[in-house]
């Protein structure tokens, strides 16, 4: 059988890939993401398919493409993506169209949960929570080995699941939703308020960020709680607590036989995964008389995007 | 096709019917369930659906029973039924070796939700998910037309997502459950704290109650409510509030094309429903951009466990 | 000078003692609280009083009561004492009509933390509150060196506190007050929670009570602590963060020079007080610039009710 | 008996006035607040006293300054002013310095909070406290008629109670203080989220803003509620339970005999102070026997800090 090209879109980069059967990436380009709205990004990643399947001899099948934003439940029209300016814009069509290949258009958690679920620390399992901490919080959910995409394609919002009434706001118009708390974001105004208030048992930290709080990122403090650092440590743990909640409200919903937990904030490995497990055990509701899920690091990284993507666009 | 028995075994009562392949009862007992432990209570189930056999005049294929507790992943032991004192007790094998007949056991509140998507308020969708607020909170997801039960038999706890944190304590042993705000017990509780601080506002209530606040059950709340006692519907608005929330939470994981809202609070009807959608459609992510799900009242009542139960034992 | 007495009257138990002008008890006696209604609790409480006087030779000048209620401006009428049933109750005129003494009659809690302000912890500061972890929380305040009373003498209800919104229903009517999460009645709460969630992990908490999480006391628990038990730590850690953060909470209102800690929960001493001082320090605003307020243990235990009511009836 | 000088000293603008002993005006000027440091703010204060006094015809016996940030516990440094980059300022000394006047340096809440008490909205009570709902919440207390200021002189700080766990983060540090939920900025935000997410229900509030959600401010947001604009009204009763909410904290703590509620928040008036009532009634602990303290709104406006400061300066 021969490969599919797999295509992530991101808000800054397009990230594409020939894919075999067995998820091997054997060909990749990256481009940056155009700034200009819906045209100009669909042109874009035609081009990238277009270059791609050039290279490759012509040993492309299908395209499918994992996008940051709602997706019809027919997997062909981006119905809204607030990061990349498009509404209703028909990518499937349009790329079959132009590069005569068939396709399949996906949201990009699911893709990569598709992926992990294929090809990486998912697989084995039937029924599988994919949640991935990056700036936000983004969800894909495998259930009796099928991606679940709901009644309207937006299942696995899971990042907007409540935590807190009367929360921080979110971008969503919400208030106190899971990713204020437990993703990339928070851990970095978890330490940036750390280095403010605390900035003796902050030090490393704000070493590495040049000494100005508001200059401490994700990879700064993933260094430095590496690096045995405690004030990095300690916000991993607060982090860790809220992720390991979220879960054990996903697993009274699903009853996941597994969790796999990725984006940049899981970079950390069981700095992060130790506090999410405990949190886990000690928040899931029954854990009394169930079994309870296995949670492992995310084992494809951002490739998973690209892996899930043309895996998707095979029969 | 012929008749199924389905059994609804819960802590006070076990009811049991005939039904047809249209869903139709044709035949019903109801037992008390015995207050004694394990094996006294699969006798009572056996002894019910003997009789219903006998009278039936062997027209009888199969037995279905839903119990309210955890049921192993082959839908065959109660691996734990707190309120029924049952651990680790092999149902089916029990019923099949004695009845002759094939048997599946299922938890209560996923019979009565299949009951509702094959013959009640869920009718033709593929999508959805039952909330039960009884005195606590039960749930059954159906997706893509099936009986969602997880990796081991547990989903649609959803009675525990947390929804508070530090919040009332639930018997689970967690605390801040959904079920503390949103159920029977919770409506019981807002009424009662109401006519002890506000008695002349609780006129109604109190005087349903026979003048004592804590004998304020939730029949006479609904009773009151539906005279249009103010009080009472301010108890129905502030739970229907926190069930509008559950349901958001819900939505952003499973994006079900409906839900059916049943249980005894739900007998008030719009008094209820109304509040649940309003604050549903505030809370729900992605409100601007995603098609709302239907909120409905369960239309079998108490009748929906045993039909259910019924229907899942066809093959 | 010569002596007072001062009578504390609890739910169990009245307390009286004669007491010098140095705070030393010179004498005392004990009587169990009528379970009848008012006169007979005032009954009691002056027929303890002139036993003293009895055996004092006459050396009493004033007596004052410190009771579990709310007592009027004018320090002599018990508005309102909901677990000594009594309502509008004259007591000092009573007490000076029988016993021919002057007398003043002072909330319980006002009456310890005048007794730790002159004669134990709070002895040297000007702005002081004493918080008494009891079964709730009781609170006194003392504000440039007087007793702080209020508008109308329910000043320092500090237990109804809201800590959390939608929180643990509290006796007072409300939700989430203070007492439901930082009092004894609290720590027993989460000790019971773990020994029946981790049984494993409360070993010797659950030996100290019988094996029955039930019957966990807070007495238990502080053994258990002092003896080195994990589990019990935990709980003190937890309650412990509460208290600091209300005391955090209070701090950023009155800006006290430094708090006393008291009743049964901080027999535990520093496991109690550590996370006490951790978690307000880690809380109170403007903690970079501000002085932190100091926190200590009563020193006085179960005698300052009746060392303050005897020191307040004193001109 | 003559006039002093009360001056406001705020981030922006500095207020300064000649206040007769009746609390009146007879004159008074205003200017930016310079941008630089330190010995720039003083500066101008120290000229817009001169100024006055040349205008007064010597008139005047002392000034009294009111300043946004921490004094220390002899009305005399400026601990800490975050807004105006001052740091242990000797504000005092160098206005006697430099005018030979007498002065005295207060809080700017509490010197408002002293006007209202004095000339204001608090006239005839003992135990008064103010809440001025401006950007943040600042706030003053007097207790038994003088200004309560605390064991450090930063007393009053009721904007960073912790109104909610893990809430909303604050710029002191913390999360979840009262002055994220129900100052003027939570107002704008409460519109702004509304403007946006339900822009046919916040129809007049677009309008006054012209058409764009972030443009929506406090003004806008009174004008279209007194114009009974249902979407500006809606947010004025968010915003009046959380201050309800708040007073019922304080009132458990301070128990005073009325609230005074001021800054720009409170233009609206009943439209703000009638749910604040109502959820003030609701939460405040003992409601049953208490009596409940009065809420009324600022008299003096802008001014209060002004009249407040120079009365402070009185002997």
């Amino acid at each position: 059988m021969g490969c599919t090209i797999g295509v992530d879109v991101g808000g800054t980069k397009i990230a594409a890939g020939v894919v075999d059967a067995d998820g091997r990436i054997v060909d990749r380009i990256r481009r940056p993401t155009p700034a200009a709205s819906g045209p100009a990004i669909t042109d874009a990643v035609c081009t990238a398919v277009e270059e791609l399947v050039a290279r490759s001899g012509g040993d492309v099948e299908a395209v499918g493409v994992g996008i940051a934003g709602f997706v019809d439940d027919g997997r062909s029209t981006v119905v809204f993506a607030p990061n990349l300016a498009l509404r209703g814009e028909p990518l499937r069509d349009r790329i079959v169209r132009r590069t005569g290949l068939p396709a399949v258009v996906e949201n990009d958690a699911n893709a990569a949960a598709w992926g992990e679920a294929r090809f990486g620390a998912g697989r084995g399992t039937r029924h599988l929570v994919c949640v991935t901490l990056g700036t936000g919080i983004g969800g894909g959910v495998v259930l009796d080995g099928r991606l679940y995409r709901g009644g309207s394609g937006v299942a696995a919002e899971i990042g907007h699941l409540r935590v807190v009434p009367d929360g921080r706001r979110c971008g969503c118009g919400n208030q106190g939703c899971w990713e204020q708390y437990a993703s990339g974001r928070a851990l970095v105004a978890e330490a940036r308020d750390l280095a403010r208030g605390a900035p003796a048992e902050a030090e490393l930290l704000l070493k590495l960020a040049g000494g100005d709080p508001d200059r401490i990122e994700g990879p700064e403090i993933t260094r430095a709680a590496l690096e045995g650092d405690p004030a990095a440590r300690e916000c991993f743990r607060t982090v860790g607590r809220w992720v390991g909640q979220g879960l054990a409200d996903l697993a009274a919903v699903l009853d996941p036989e597994r969790f796999v937990v990725g984006g940049g904030v899981s970079d950390a490995g069981d700095i992060l995964l130790e506090p999410v497990r405990r949190s886990f055990a000690r928040h899931v509701t029954g854990r009394a008389v169930r079994s309870l899920a296995d949670i492992r690091g995310a084992e494809l990284g951002a490739a998973a995007g690209i892996v899930g993507a043309a895996d998707l666009a095979r029969v």
